[in-house]
């Protein structure tokens, strides 16, 4: 197969990320919660102040799969975090170790950079994945739950 | 009682902050896994590039609680959130409203700073917490759960 490639995304990349993000969703089955298009990208992901990071792996000039992260914090460790937002291999494309590429490409990141850990979320019912994270050592955080504020409750709550 | 204020923690407010965040750790049931001292938190909390902020509710002169947040980052809306990484107010100052007053602060700053959403994780046995959380209009994501890999993996899968 040809040679596998894991880069840094840069600005010329947003119509893959974005082609990316949409697929990813439908994944998820909710194609439908995708709002941002390739300017709120542009800016949000390669403006002065870049809010995420993302990695693309290639296989020769195509990209297979991207992991989207930026750093969280432990106030336990007083220390930076690697927390990985999105991570994704297009299916047909799957089986050839690239997820597993794009998580090591990422733990490379993380003692780089003096990280304490990395961090993810991954869907109950994503039993394959849950497999794989588990071959690697990664722990669920069984006990914790995320609760979310949409916007029409953060303006509520903001008075 | 004398007045609530909220206000941004500045670098004199490191002994205060690493005495709440012991406090927390106490409170989760794990006090020993608070390893961070002053000069960790000051430089990464109040150096150049900080990992993350603090604010403060005092009453009068005194740190009464504190949240600890950073941002985080939706790909579905192309923007950034804020998540809370911790949420205290010192036992014998709640019933207050002073958790609410911190959370009410964060909305604020959440709308101006256009996010999509805030988000935080509870412990699920944490029934109280809950309970407030949701008079808030918080959702759970219950279909998630966080996986994490700690240093010694990182490094594993490093290579």
């Amino acid at each position: 197969m040809t040679e596998l490639t894991i880069r840094p995304a840069g600005e010329a990349d947003v119509p893959v990320i974005l082609e990316l993000i949409r697929a990813l969703a439908e994944y998820e089955r909710a194609p439908n919660e995708v709002v941002c298009d390739e300017a709120r990208l542009r800016e949000s992901l390669f403006g002065d102040k870049p809010d995420a990071e993302v990695l693309l792996a290639c296989i020769g000039a195509e990209a297979a799969g991207f992991a989207v992260f930026f750093h969280n914090y432990s106030t336990w460790w007083g220390r930076r975090g690697i927390y990985l937002e999105d991570l994704f291999v297009r299916p047909e494309m799957r089986g050839r170790g690239i997820g597993k590429a794009l998580l090591r490409a990422l733990a490379v990141i993380a003692r780089e950079r003096d990280c304490a850990r990395m961090e993810w979320s991954v869907l109950d019912w994503n039993q394959p994945a849950i497999d794989f994270y588990r071959t690697l050592g990664a722990i669920p955080k069984d006990e914790w739950t995320v609760y979310r504020l949409n916007r029409p409750e953060i303006e509520k709550l903001a008075g």
